[in-house]
């Protein structure tokens, strides 16, 4: 049995009529703003290149680790979704047998947000009529493969017709943004920026640490092994990132650590960090050290920083073992902030120079932790919703949690931080449709003017990224 | 003054009229479902010899914790409402004049599910027409007590009546299950089931732990001294509750740990805590590697395995000392998962034999570490709102905090773990209306089909239950 | 641009018609109730003395650190706003120009409860009739101030116009009470009571600590160097503040920390406390054992207990070093109540002479652990939502997350909690309608009878707060 795939022009929107008609009114004013897309990882090759996707498989499903895992978690082997394993081996080649098996699950993605993301691209991008089901699944493939070749669907074009302003991608210190360089030197006028990502060079429990840190060393000519010379690497690739577009630096740690030691201790740290032989206690000291040097390298160089901290990585040996990270085995843990961010608050958290984005995967902190540090320290503010909370639900409690004690303009609007190119508009159409929500029910409960919710929906979907990210 | 009692008959359904009719409409679908009721505290020893019932006090009052922790809070002494004392004198032995407390006090327990739950049962078993409160409580205590004298509130007739398909009833290794047996033999079709919970054999801290394990291996005649010998015993005794019906085991831990130590540790923690001299950290690393070892016996076996984490037992020493477990003085406590499950995730969690049911009363881990580990691991559901969150509100936190990164369909339905014979289609039907709110405001909201949340609505009532238990 | 400043009648009712048409009725029973506000930090002087309040600044700025926060967090200097240093510095002194930066910046406001509480000064009490911004940042100074210098707007006629039944103030033990005395012994009817707060001398992390305690014993003739002497000179105080109209006391401590200590380590740790050498342990220490031993004198002298932990005090030190505590750079933090209160509870929390009202500001605690312990013990109650979540959502968060469990019984009321006299009459509004909002909803969804709800609003927002602290 198919279904006519017809998504509610009203939905995520409330339901009692009156606050509905609030928020079409305030959605009917920011719907065509432009995309700001400040924080993600989708790959700046396809836009460099502008070769077409392969096929709505490799598009759609691969990339999507939010995919993966909930099948993944029905039983569904990674192989049989075509998974390469970390020394190269695909068990399964045939995309349209994946998609298929990925159509036949489609009923476990109700109520997630994967749904209302897929849902969009299959209506808005593909044009598709029926819901993706075992029953209309080579249909879906047969016309996505279609589309995918025609010249309607190449990267830029699609960029261009997501009427996007800016999106912002991240690499590691030793990347040679080549294919940055190739957008900005052709004539397409698409703006894709580079963020500095360093944790392959700052984290002694990253895969190959030493390695990184000494090839960071030969790309820069510092003497990496000293402390000074090892942050004057840092610095030298920051302004190299800078000088081609990029406005932010991002930080993926366990924790929210910081730390502000003695020249001595920095010193041996680094020396245990290189040799390989470092404690998990030290490493995170380590970790907690240079999330204070960043915070003063971005007073002098104005990259704005952002700490995505609170994911305890490859939860999953077997899974790691055998494919490798960010295979959907990434889970939160509780994270202090409190505490943690004190060292480098005390040192720089008075510097209006500095400006900090912060994040979590624990939500119990926006209320307790988050809003109050963002509502006191002028170089704090809060990023949205992250990562398993950017959904409707999450994207509410985000701001039901934090508004009351650090306002609006101590948040920075919205990152879809995905690498799922095609899902971009709808993330940011569901982010823009609850910011709505959130706002017309305020208006109707007669805790916020209508014409303030209005100039509050244009910032929050536009104005405050380009602010907080200077973009 | 009196009120009349009676249930609005759209109680806990969302209250904007198009969401509500939705709700109706679903409700209307699982209303006159039967009961899957796979995890519980009721005695299999009134479905077994099929008494009547004593009296109100003794049936409705004496086995709700919820009742006299409430009253408890608010000054009335145990003594009063007949509990009787550890070392088995009970001050107060007119059940009448406990019922009159009770009704005098029923106004302290506005908006609790325990009002939900008695209005239900007072309204649609006993037919009473008037609110309880101290005008009517001789009239309910007369009018109950005559209902329960009759044929048609005998144990047996009601669980028919309750429409109950089957009903779990949790016990001890030590346990003959000679009520499972006799109900199996006898002529009557109810389904009444056991589950294995072995806590008083595998928690070195619970009362008489030693004899209990003594008592092990007469039962067994395994050498319970030796670490082996102790899991052929468990492993005899789980075969021995499989073959009279069981289908799953439940493990009720203060915390979620689970380690995975080598043979010599392992004997070393059977000696200390055999000879009763175990410190608090050891008797942890205990209960955390009999997590594991029971997880590799349901591998084998195939016994679903339920996880009751985060109770702080026994709270009031002097309740407990006086009166004893299970007087409502036990309070949930922080819980943590992602790193607590790791040693038995790492071990067994991709095997997909294996099938572990978690719960929690520790809502902060919903959607932080719960719904991120169910919607990755094979081998993990979620269970329902727990105990202090088994309410309309904890409910819909439950939902509105899991589904959308674990979906449904790693969820498994409603449990009532209640030993209140009684309100158990209350609060099914409590469940059932939940689920209902939920799906329907999904759907006003344009985040989930209409057809889909019929499916669905059925699943969560009654599916999920049947499938995830293997009833 | 202005805009008309018009509160909304109906705001924070529900939005949906026969909803809001329940809480509109709830509402009208209670809002003309006298005010009780049994816990806050206006000071006595002003009732004392009656003065007029100097200028908008002084009475509205100033003392409201929820203001300077934001203003701080978003750039605007403690100078600029004319707070003064730790050593009487003052930088600037034009209070027009202070309130033409707070109003410049009202918009950061929006969505805050500080915002409603403004406005409702703002129309009710200063009958403005424009939105304060820059244009009408001149009109407000000039009309307030008028206001404020005609004799309607001295202390008592306001305190008077508030219908304030009794304001209870907090003050250190070292406080001779002169303005409270002076206010009894004068002809004004209002009710000013003082509530003890021992920090000053039972913290020994509390600034000047050993010159508190010295000057303790000198106040009372005891030997405050033994312990014994110590408490005595303690008992002595609470009796000194009962006599004087006192019917409470009041803790701020980091935790919720208490201990059962023997004779020896309590008279150890005062020897390290007043020898200003303790470690951090040991004052955590000896501020649990004083919460126990303050329990102890409860149920001795009547006093109502209030705990108020949690508050991670004075977390940005260049503030502190410059401009003192209560500068809005408190932070919350996790608390832990369930292990932390079991040595007072286990030796106490049986006794029904003792009353305890537990705050937090950790509100992962409400489900977990607070509603659990209120709703067992007898001496325990909780008080409302705290701080910063002093607010719609916040309150409504608090009704959600205990009731269930706690019941309405085991709740106290409302306390504002604030040294922001004007705003009393819009905080008490704020909570009133809320409960409206709560309870109005239970109604609609069948979860409560009219009439109870109807009962419920009145104890909620009068009896309970008058039993519980004993007014």
């Amino acid at each position: 049995m198919t279904t006519k795939l017809s998504l509610n022009p009203d939905r995520l929107f409330p339901i009692e009529a009156s606050t509905r008609s609030i928020a079409k009114q305030l959605y009917s004013e920011i719907k065509d703003l432009p995309i700001v897309s400040p924080h993600g990882h989708t790959d700046p090759k396809w836009f460099a290149e502008n070769h077409h996707f392969k096929d709505p498989t490799e598009l759609l499903i691969k990339p999507d680790h939010y995919i993966f895992r909930m099948l993944y978690s029905q039983g569904i082997d990674l192989d049989t979704l075509g998974i390469t394993t970390a020394d190269g081996q695909t068990t399964e080649t045939d995309s349209r047998k994946i998609w298929s098996i990925f159509a036949r699950h489609y009923f476990l993605f109700r109520g997630t947000p994967s749904r209302l993301w897929f849902d969009y691209v299959f209506q808005h991008v593909f044009s598709m009529e029926l819901v993706l089901c075992e029953e209309t699944a080579d249909d879906y493939y047969d016309k996505i493969s279609e589309k995918l070749a025609s010249d309607a669907f190449k990267p830029r074009v699609l960029f261009d017709a997501f009427n996007i302003d800016v999106l912002v991608t991240t690499e590691s210190p030793l990347d040679t943004l080549e294919y940055h360089i190739k957008i900005k030197n052709d004539t397409w006028s698409g703006r894709v920026l580079t963020a500095f990502r360093p944790d392959p060079v700052v984290d002694p429990e990253f895969e190959n640490f030493s390695e990184n840190v000494k090839q960071l060393g030969e790309i820069t000519g510092e003497d990496v092994e000293k402390f000074e010379g090892y942050l004057a690497a840092l610095r030298q690739r920051r302004e190299y990132f800078k000088s081609h577009g990029a406005t932010s630096t991002d930080h993926g740690h366990p924790s929210a650590l910081t730390c502000d030691l003695d020249q001595q201790q920095k010193q041996h740290l680094l020396n245990q960090a290189l040799s390989g032989e470092i404690s998990p206690e030290n490493a995170e000291l380590f970790r907690g050290q240079m999330l204070t040097e960043m915070a003063g390298m971005s007073i002098d160089d104005g990259l704005v920083m952002q700490i995505h901290p609170g994911s305890h990585r490859n939860h999953n040996t077997f899974i790691f073992n055998k494919f490798g990270r960010d295979k959907g085995a990434d889970m939160p843990t509780s994270t202090e902030y409190v505490q943690n961010l004190s060292a480098l608050l005390n040192k720089f958290g008075n510097d209006k120079r500095l400006n900090i984005i912060l994040f979590t995967l624990d939500e119990t902190t926006y209320s307790r932790e988050l809003a109050p540090l963002a509502g006191h320290y002028p170089c704090l503010k809060l990023g949205p919703a992250w990562w398993f909370h950017d959904s409707p639900e999450g994207m509410l409690r985000f701001r039901q949690q934090t508004t009351e004690t650090a306002g609006f303009y101590n948040t920075v609007g919205f990152n879809d931080d995905t690498r799922a190119f095609l899902s971009i508009p709808a993330r940011h159409d569901v982010a823009r449709r609850m910011d709505c929500y959130y706002l017309s029910t305020l208006v109707a409960e007669g805790r916020l003017d209508q014409n303030d919710a209005c100039e509050l929906a244009i910032d929050l979907s536009y104005n405050l990224a380009k602010q907080a990210y200077k973009l």
